[in-house]
Order: structure tokens, then sequence, then C-alpha cells
């Protein structure tokens, strides 16, 4: 594939500023930028590399100025960013999709394929289970009896869904995911040791979630843990049982959710946040990284930070005052001796 | 299936507050109950949902005094929450058992496989490995080499048990979990690369150990990791080599274990808890979310909280006064201003 | 295998002391030494062991003095650690090694493999993919199109590689690891839901590194991230995409690195520790467990602790005064009842 600077111009509805001739072949960051290759600028802090890179064709917002000369061909786009995303879709499209059902995959007989799938060999596929049109399935993914999977999702490589979980159309499932485990229920025995708590509930996964490499989604005691529409999880992520996450919600990885959490819509926490079983957060509420959350947030669209958390602006004030707590203490001290020396001054005015 | 109240009471040994007749063919949660479903009521936070719950039948403690009439049938029993354990078992055992050795599974000619197991499609099984009798293997479970697994023992989907390793009877691993890998045991060169230290060792597993989802426990450098009897162990945990865990001691999610540390019985940690290597943990310990222990717990069944570590009560003061810090900050400045005016008023008196 | 106390000392070029005739048959602990096996000490934590260990001989630093009688014979080298080291590789190299393509893996045709290989029952290896000389792959991996791996390299149970990903000569990857998933990458929309930026890049793993058990390793959005010659990842890492770690770096249990950040050279990080996106941390920086660190280290060689990190000396002195917080509040309110008791004095003067 080769493009010039104004075809894709024309694409993004952008404005070309240099060369419309220039043509590119792939694409690149912008710090590494090759001739031949077309990049992007989003994030301000890389404001500099434009004025070095060798990328042939460079993506920017169209509010952005110059400060010096360009030796590159820069395009001027509504958001340079979304713009990317709709070119990288463009490559990955035009990638070969894998189909057909390896004679090396197990299928239960009584399990229903759709049309047009992939099920790679070393696919194990239960009983009563439902595989909707057009969905792949990499190689030993392990799909247990009566489990549903939608259309159009893709499961790769060494994913494990227990029996009678359910996975939406339009799903990204990563290598290693654990959907429907069982909870960690244990009622206490008098001589200290444990009783299981047979967990005998499922996962619901909605459309259009994706879930991360090696993150685990806990079935429910009774009923479901849910993923509600849209919710986007990173990898290493752990949901205990009976979690409900909020459409559009967006958790980095290695966050981690204890037993019977509800969170809202439209959350975002950052990358080792954990929260305490039993409370709810409201739609809307974001959360820093390595956040502690022990009780509910009930007013949406606040930000956190914390472990414990507070308001973000409350905990860098926080941070900045702890951070000098030796300093601090040595001024009560001399405080102190002030105070003592005055009570000496005075009883001997 | 199907119970009245009246019969679910005698078996439960508790009494009914309703009507002994009303019939129930499933289970929910409180907050979901539907008509014909039974649902109980343990943690206090839930208790306001047992005057709208539409479920038919509820369990409840033996002292709990309803403040509002009451729509739904309770029984009162001595502990709701052991008598749902009870049900649950009920519904768990009543579901048929896999069983058989499949085709497709690749089995070592020189391993010992007991009776009435389960075998799935693509496990591996490696040369002289021994599985005891009615234990169950799912699909895609790897067995190393010489690896020991006891009777009533069920290793769900994905697990990989490297050489050497033991397990015991009645354990449950769940998906994805890694038993036996290479501890992190490097030794420094003079050019700044590392050489490797062979991890001769391996795990013991003993009896009733359960292990959550796509959690990791190495070998020994030298002898071997243990997990003793009763021990449960939550999803994406990591204990490191030559780490030992005490009878029935608990770990929620995504804590780490240093190498070496040894964990007393009966102790329980909360998700994400960091311990550092070389310390010893003293029985029944208990240590609060997201803290960090850098150094040994002598003192048994205390309760601690924070990262590092402080006893409970007082990492509960600190938060409090950190929460207060900016306003602490601006008092001492205050303090300060105060005390060099007293010193002028006096310098005039 | 047998060997004199002597005979050692010569492999190791160390001085006995004690008994040279005494022969080992194993390896041991010295807390757990046992007749026949032989130990070491290096850790000074450990040292009085030495006066009870069973051990029939212990490795010890040229330097160790023994305080009281030794009933053990021991061996002075000029480094404890790295003598066990050179013994415990020697244990290691003399096991059987598998080698050999089984016929119940599945090779693409347009795959090439090496001479002298281990490809284990249910391995999947892709189109065009490539695997070197020597290199053991065990039972559930999986190798994506176009996959480059070395020679010498081993691949243990259940690894998912994705396409398109290269992994270099003498590479130890441990069970469950994941190589090449998507970064989490997502453009909001303005109705609150996300377009996924699809990640066109991958990985690369050069040569001796090795990745513990269930870590993931996110491919880039586009280019490369990239695990330098010598890194060292313990299990349940995290690193997302774009990353890259420099040489010899080594990062232990449950770390995560965010999406573009440079760590450099000789680093070390201890578990649970979280970096933000789009960072550089200069060579040799070495950070404590549980520490998050949110902007660039620009200065090399230095130590930090905390969330957010400081110097260590600092984060060390900080926690001292943040455990008598509740003390200070006290002092403080103590010195404002000074303060306005001496103005009451002052104005009675």
């Amino acid at each position: 594939m080769e493009f010039s600077a104004k075809q894709i111009a024309e694409f993004l509805k952008g404005t070309v500023i240099g060369n419309p001739e220039v043509l590119v072949t792939s694409l690149s960051k912008i710090e590494e930028g090759q001739p031949g290759t077309l990049s992007f600028l989003s994030n301000p802090k890389y404001t500099h590399y434009i004025y070095t890179t060798q990328a042939s064709v460079v993506l920017v917002n169209k509010d952005f100025e110059p400060e010096k000369e360009l030796q590159t061909t820069i395009i001027k786009v509504e958001d340079a960013y979304q713009s990317l995303a709709l070119l990288l879709n463009m490559v990955e499209q035009s990638k070969p999709k894998k189909r057909g059902i390896d004679p090396l995959a197990f299928i239960s007989p009584s399990a229903t394929i759709g049309e047009n799938v992939y099920i790679a060999p070393f696919v194990f596929i239960g009983e009563n289970a439902v595989v909707g049109d057009n969905t792949q399935i990499y190689p030993h993914t392990f799909i247990g009896d009566n489990v549903k999977i939608g259309q159009n999702t893709k499961l790769y490589a060494g994913i494990k869904v227990y029996e009678n979980c359910a996975i939406g159309n339009n799903c990204i499932l990563h290598a290693g995911v654990v959907i429907g485990s069982d909870g960690f229920g244990f009622a206490p025995e008098s001589d200290g040791s444990y009783k299981k708590i047979p967990q005998i509930g499922n996962v619901i996964v909605e459309d259009e979630v994706e879930i991360g490499a090696n993150s685990t989604i806990d079935c429910a005691t009774m009923g479901s843990s849910i993923l509600h529409k849209g919710v986007k999880i990173d990898n290493l992520v752990h949901l205990a049982h009976n979690v409900e996450v909020g459409n559009n919600t967006a958790m980095a990885a290695q966050c981690g959710v204890s037993g019977s959490t509800k969170i809202g819509k439209n959350c975002v926490f950052a990358g080792q946040v954990g929260l305490s079983g039993h409370i709810t957060i409201a739609d809307g509420t974001i959360i820093g990284a390595q956040s502690g959350v022990a009780s509910s947030v009930k007013k949406p669209n606040e930000i956190f930070l914390g472990s414990p958390i507070m308001p973000v602006a409350r905990t860098r004030k926080v941070y900045a005052v702890t951070r000098s707590l030796p300093e601090m203490h040595a001024t009560i001290i001399e405080l102190q001796k002030e105070i003592k020396n005055l009570k000496e001054t005075i009883k001997n005015l």
C-alpha cells in the first residue's frame, strides 16, 4: 500500500501543509519516524519531535501552529489521535482474517457453531456451547459447557471460559483471560479451617467489551458477575465474585475489585487500584494509580487519588506536606523550645 | 428440584416464620430475589433489602428481629451464611461429574492414573507422573514429569505444574495456575549482567488447598516451597521461591510474597498485600488491603494495616491526621508567627 | 553423584576447613541441612544456622570466621552464592534434555524449525514462524504467525506469543507468559464509549532475557515494545505498549509499567512497583517495593522508595515521622494552648 499526503488528507478530511505528493507506505511513532512513514502528534509532551522527525508526513490537530520551520509535511485534522485510529483501523482491516474449523479442534457434538467462524487447532468447546457467526477462537482456548459466545467476537489463545458463562458480540478477549473461576468464598469453621461456599453463579460479558491478557473475572456466588456494554479492562486485572462494572468503564492493568462491588458507568481507574468489597462507585468516577478505595463513592464525576483515597486536590496537597514532614517535625521541636524560652523570659520579667 | 420452606427448615434445623408451604426452586441474592427463589441475609449492610425482596424465602440468623412487616417467609437458623453454604453444596453436588479419559489426552506410558478420573482432551501428563483416584483434570492442563497429584483433586483448564511438584488430596486449582516455575534468582556479574541461579527444588501443595485463577507459585531454589493443609489462595497471587504458608492461611487476590518468607497458620491477608523476603509472620496475623510488610511479625493474632504496616488502630489514627496535614502545616506557620509576635511584644515590654 | 568436600573445593577453587573426605550427594538450605548434603551461607541473617546445621559441608565466603566450634565441614570460597550457583548449574546440566518434535504438535507447513529442538504435544506454531536450533517448546504453547524465536531458548508450557513478535537466543519464558497482546489504547467518543486504537506493532525480546510466569508484555501501537539483552522479569509483571526496558534491568513480581515508558539499563525494581506512562528512568535506578513513579528519573544510580517516590533516605525519615503523626498532632494542639496562655499572661503583666 502506498498513499500520497493528498490522498490521506482527503480520506481524513484534513488539510495538507507542505508537499501533497509525498508518499508513505507505513506508520511510525514521531520519535522513530523514518522517510516513507506517516506519524502523528497528539500528546503535547512530544511536540519538539515534530521539528526533527524523519517521518514524511505527520498528522497534527488543526490548532497546531509550528514555532520553527518544518522539514516534514503535515496534515491538519480535527483530532490527530482519532485520525490515526482511522488509519490504524484501515491497516488492521486489510489483514487477512483467519477462518475455518480446524480438524484438531475438539467440539462437543451438542455445541452450536455459527457461520464463517475460526476455530483453531486444540480449541475445546464443551457441551451445549454456542459460538456466534464470524467469531474467532484461537488455539488452546477452553469454552466450558453451556457457554454462549456472540458474533464477531475474538478470543485469543489460551482463554478459559468456565461453564454457563456468556460473552456478547464484538468482544475481544486477550490471551490467558479466565472467565468464571470460583469466587473466593469460604465459611470459617470452629477449628480454624474453611468450608468452601460453592459458587454456582456465572459471568456475563456484554457486547463491545475488551479484556486484557491474563485478567481473571470470577463467577458470582449466585446470580451473575456482569461487565456491561463497552467496558474496557487491561491486563492482569482481578474482578471478584458478583462484581458489576457499568457501561464504558475503563480499568488499567493490575486493578483489583473485591466481591459484590458495583462500579458505575464511564469510570476510569488507573493502574494497580484496589477496591474493597460491597461498595458502590458513582458514574464517571476517576481514580488515580495505586489508590485504595475502602468505601462507596456517591457523588458522580469526582476525581480521587491515594490509599485511602481523597479528592485529588487534597491528596496532592497532602503529598506535598508529607514530603516535608521531617522539616515540620523539626519545626515543632523548635517551637516547643521557643515557647519554653518565652515562659522562662516572662517568669523572669 | 422444588422444596417447601418447611422442608428446607427441617434440613437446616431452622424455624419457619411465615408460610411453611411456599415453594422455592433456586437460590438468589437478596437484592435480586425473585418469587420462587430462596435468599439469605448475613451481612448487616443488606438488612434493608429484607423488607423489599421478592424472594419467597430468606434465611436469617436466629437473632434477627424484623423492624417492619415482612412480605417474605423467613427461616431462622444458627448461621445464615453457613446454612446457605449447605444448600449451595447440595446444588453443587447434584451436578453431574465429568469422568473418563479422553483419547485426545496425552498420557506418558510411564504415568500412573487412578480410578474414576476425568482426563480431558488436550491434557498433557508427563513421565512417571501420578494422578490419584477421582481426580479431575480439565483441558489444556500440563502435568510435568514426576508430578504427584492426590485423590479427589480438581485441576481446571490450562494449569501448568512443573516437574517434580506434588499436589495433595481434595485440592482445587483454578484455570491458569502455575505451580513450580523458577524462582527469581540471579547472581550479579561484574559487567552488570546476571547469572541465573538454577532452581532445582519443587512446590508441595498439601491437602484441602484452593488456589485462584492465574496465581503463580515458584519452586524452591533447593528443597520445597510449601502450602500447608487448608491454605486458600485467591486469584493472581504470587508466591516466590522457598515461601512457606501455614495451615488454613487465606490470601486475597494480587498478594505477593517474596522469597524464603514463612507465613504462619490461620493468617488472613486482604488484597494486594506485599511481603518482603526472608521474614516470618506469626500465626493468626491479619493484614489489611494494600499493606506492605517489610519485617517479621513475631506476636501472633495481631492486626496490621498500611505500607509500611503498623498496628491497625495506629494506622487509622495516622490516616486521620494525614488527611488534615495541609491544615496542620498552616497551623504550624501560624504558630511560628504568633511566637515571633510574642517575642516582639516581650522585647517591647 | 557423590563428591567429597575436597573434590568440590578443588572445583570451586576453595579451601576446606574440617574433614576433606566427607561425602555429599545433594544440596540443601542451611536451616534444613541433612547429613550427606552440601549447603551454603551467604545472607548474614542465616549465620547462626551454621552452628546447628546437619549439612555435611557448607560453602562460606572467604572472610567468614566462626565464633563457635563447628560440627560441619566448611569450604571457604570467593563468593558462596556464586559458588552455589556453579554447583546448581552442574546439577541442572546433568538433567536429560527434552528433544524431538512430537507428532501431536501442530506446525504450519510454512514454518521453519531448527535442528535439535523440542516441540511438545499440543504446541501450535503459526505460518512463517521460525524456531532456532536447540530451542525447547513445552506443551500448549502458542507461536503466532511470523514469530521468530532464536536458538537455545526455552518456552515453558502455555505461553502465547502473538503474531510478528520476536524472541532472541538463550531466553527463558515461564509458563503462561503472554507476549504481544494488544496495548490498552482507546479513543473516547462523544457518547462516552471508546473506539479501539488498533495495535499494529510487536514485541522484541532480545537475547538472555528471562520472563516469569503469567507476565504480560503488550505489543506496541506502532513500532516495538522492547526488552533489551539480559533483562530479567519476575512473575505477574505487566509491561504496556511501547515500553522499552534497558539491558540487564531486573523487575520483581507484580510490577506494572504504563505505556511508552523507557527504562534504562541495570535498574532494579522491587515487587509491586508501578510506573506512569510516557516517562524515562535513568540507568541504574533502584526502586523499593510498592513504590509509585509518576515522573521521570533523570539522574542515574539513585535509590527511591514510596508512593509517590522520594529518595530512599528521605522516605525513611518521612515514614518515621508519619508513624508518630498522632503524637505530633497532639503536640501542636498543646502548643496552641500554651501560646494562648502566654498571650493571656503577657496581657495581664
